[in-house]
């Protein structure tokens, strides 16, 4: 029996997940949320579940979700567990009454896509969101903002990419098999800035190819290091996609929105801080490491709107189930192109 | 009797001051700060009193400062006064027993500084730092970690510049006259940069000049509303200086770092954000428009440091009564520079 | 009967057409490209007929392009002709023993271009090369060298564009039906920077898309103002292009060279100048207005290499007719791919 | 006696002076510059008279000044000799009924400016103009454009920086002697910037510093590698210098104007080209090394600007003998104060 939250009480939440990004989250529930009180914590992990417990002093640590799940003394569940778990596990909340944010991806399976969103569509008092987090990045929100006001008339390109620095070691080979490709790994941040800048059109065309630049061992799942696509929407928007896992210089994840009376670049060059080094090499500025120190304010942001949208029961402003969905959609037609060197039609 | 804080107890803070800036604190100190409570707030005025108990629910909120002062449930002091009243409420909160943060200047008056520092000296155990805020800001604590590591060699050439916008309404002229003209109010931020990057060198002599743009108002008190100064330190070090009260773009407070081998700047463009704007105008990004949006981090951080250096003994990294001595010594000779055309000696 | 030229006479150059971008490439002929002379130039429009001869003092003028072939005065050819003409002309001077530049495209034909290579196979101490002048600006050679010295390990990607400010009486509509349609017109630039800075690897498979922004009169030749597409190459390398008639801020033709180690961009922001404004709106640059004032540096640089290479015998560095088919080749797959909205195979 | 040029016959120019920057001059003159031809050189030294007779194919070329002048078929000396010839070169050259460029500075003796000046005077026929070659580079016009159209409203600072990349040989120490100092040598150039873009004012006061960063052998003479220095201007203007000979970037000589209603910067980062490079130091670019890189444009249009005020007996928008005097007088002021420690009354 789920107990009743008053506008005035803090929202109980209760995370899954501390692996490193859940560590993140946990940390700003925990202390950086007005309004939010991380009661509750779950993780398989041993030194994980002792963090909690003793670094941010979380009241109830758990060893299994459905433990976490049941807890009647939490009103909202934060997911940051392995993606072929978040569908289930989003359910499985929404059914214990419970708000819920999940990590992206929703799914990569559109079944289960469209299964969460039926559950959710039964329970329309419920909060359920997918953390996009770019959309709660004051540039991108200001960007956005500018969109929205007509500043560059109607906006009908989109170009964002999600570049991650070069892992040497290829950490990341491994978990490839599982991670729907770098189109659905990666590239679904940019199906949803581009769809979320576009005003949401419908997708209806995708293109995509790729190329191992670095990390042969992708090969074996049919997997590319560096990954590029054209997506085109109802309506005659068109979106192009770079996804890349060997920058030299950092975290590079920008955005641009074209329209017919101007054109806004977010995050093009991705400055470290406000440092220009004059040395004999030129003049410079170091780059964000990873998407964390970038999208660390983000995060944070997502979940003051979140929280914040539990109280008043209002819209957060992240990406809804439907938004997840499309993105997987998307994410899933643009793998189709690169295995068969086909466009594929939505 | 003060009552003893064990390294795991939060800091009980009281704050003095609830105007514009005050507010960002006791925001700051209440919320984002771990291991500060907030414990009690103190304002002349009755609406700021009402908005420190209801909006921050701060428990013990008093109209005068002796109350504040005498409050023994309070580890620290937070004033953010006016200038006038820093030194004596610096000494009241250090006999009191109490650490202490105070708002630049420590003081307009060198004989008054001298006797806080006597009395501080006193008390080798209280904290005691003035909220010089760029020092904790994340790109000038970069720099100045860059010129530690001898990045740019043998620094010795400071150019710094606090530039406000314009505010047409020419609200600050009305304060001129107590804020000790524009070098004291404004440049001695860029003089405690200055010596922070060039090792806190004693300064030798100063020129300063200064015009009046915009607001005519300021000549009846001798002040201008841009000013320029040079300041020589012992060893041959530099500083340029510019403060200005009349820019267009928005707050523009930038400084520069020159070695032997090589050079750093620190916030050239005053960025409001990640988004460039395309049209056709160019291409653009907006400006921070005041100090608070362009360190708004460091003050946060500022008061992070502040807390954790009273719970751990530590060196705060903030600037000492003696940097804030000096920072006030060399303003002043720079305000005689301007009013006798001289290069002053100190 | 052709003259003789000694490597010390100067290069006599005849320029067919005088448009707008015939007379810059006339005016750099004439002035600005040591050992070369412009001795005749030949134009049907009466009026630029009389300015060669005027302005320029272009010994002989003719109307036709025949007599300027036949003029046995002259060691090369220059032409500016409408592209219909490019095959036909460059046919003829190359029989009339001539060295030849002529302007982008070689032809819209494949067959044509096909026989023009062969004439010119049959001639290989006559210098033929087609104006792709990105290949003389000095960034895009600076990039280039850069490439070549491995600075970014092996180049496997480039993202390249050629976008012009709007015009907004849409004179270019009017052309449109003859022009090839955008990827013909514009992305051509954009191929050969990328084949040239891949090391002239051979496409294997394009995509394309567009829309209409802004330009409704386009869609009645099935052309669009705004293009997008991928590009494959033997080897694993890919590139992507974006073509825009529509762009507010000025011309924008930038591209970017993605390796294994590193990135480089080439005009990134089309800065007019070094002048930065700081106003009410922001800090901005203004940019180049139209693709001339963005390439007039390269323009020359091309005709001096065009000269020095007819004078030495040796490879100017331009794109070579080999070159020029490969772009007309994609080009051509790219409007296919636009038409039918499949990626079509190489 | 001399030949009467007609307005459409072509300056005849006798070069004086083939040192570095004189090669250069004298190849502008020789092969860039409309309407004018390079008639005669002139230089003590045996292998750069070769070189303009074999190189250039100057028809006529002296050891001696004295031929030159006495030259009766040159209607213009441009001279880029050492700067204690300048003055009476300059008045032999005007004796001779020749018009005269010369590179800065007029002199470094205000009584010789003043005589000059007075030589001029006698013969307003003539061109005599000194090579502030700032004032042509296209973006520091457009800054004077735009100053002048009233784009940043009235103009009240100018900040503005002669910096050169370090020498390592400090090959300049052995000519620090005869060069005036640093402000004389270089902020001349800054100097006669900052008084041409605020309207030509009167310098009423001057105060500077320097020091000696790497070039110890400059002590000797009572020069510094960097200094300092504050201008004020009867109104009210002011401005601010700094120089530099141990930039480790390159040259980096920018400016920056202030007005009441905005600013602009000219040059602030000195971007080589267009290229930006990413790798895992960061973004950057490099560098122009040296003030040719930086101005070769300038130095160009400055020629092709005299000569076309030769031939229209018009303004060529360079710096007066008057202009020079005061850059000089100003640098003397600037070196007093730096040698007493004083303030320096004009």
């Amino acid at each position: 029996m789920q107990t009743v939250t008053s506008p005035a009480a803090p929202v109980r939440i209760g995370i899954a997940g501390l692996g490193r990004l859940g560590r993140r989250h946990a940390e700003n529930l925990a202390r950086r949320v007005p309004g939010a009180v991380l009661a509750a914590a779950c993780s398989p992990v041993a030194e994980e579940r002792a963090w909690a417990r003793e670094t941010l002093k979380v009241p109830r640590v758990h060893a299994d979700f459905a433990a976490l799940a049941a807890d009647p003394e939490l009103d909202a569940l934060w997911l940051v567990t392995p993606s072929a778990l978040h569908a289930e596990q989003i359910v499985a909340a929404l059914r214990a009454g419970k708000h819920v944010f999940c990590e992206k991806p929703l799914s990569l399976d559109l079944a289960e896509c469209e299964r969460v969103i039926a559950e959710a569509g039964a329970r329309p008092h419920l909060q359920a969101t997918i953390g996009f987090m770019r959309r709660f990045d004051p540039s991108y929100r200001d960007a956005f903002e500018r969109v929205a006001a007509g500043t560059i008339g109607r906006p009908f390109l989109v170009r964002s990419q999600t570049a991650d620095r070069n892992d040497p070691d290829g950490f990341f080979v491994r978990f490839a098999p599982g991670s729907g490709g770098i189109f659905l790994d990666c590239s679904v941040h940019d199906i949803d800035v581009a769809r979320w800048l576009l005003g949401r059109p419908r997708a209806t065309r995708v293109f995509a190819a790729g190329t191992v630049a670095l990390h042969e061992g992708l090969r074996a799942c049919g997997d590319v290091d560096n990954g590029v696509a054209i997506c085109e929407f109802e309506g005659g928007a068109l979106a192009m996609f770079y996804a890349s896992r060997t920058m030299a210089h950092g975290n590079d994840s920008h955005s641009e929105v074209i329209g017919t009376a101007g054109a806004l670049t977010i995050g093009r060059n991705p400055r470290a801080n406000r440092v220009e080094i004059h040395d004999a090499t030129g003049i410079r500025n170091t780059c964000t490491p990873t998407f964390f120190e970038r999208f660390e304010e983000a995060f944070l942001i997502e979940a003051q709107a979140f929280v914040a949208a539990v109280r008043d029961g209002a819209d957060s402003g992240g990406a809804t189930l439907a938004d997840a969905r499309e993105a997987t959609r998307i994410g899933h037609a643009m793998r189709e192109a690169l295995a068969t060197g086909r466009a594929v039609e939505l």
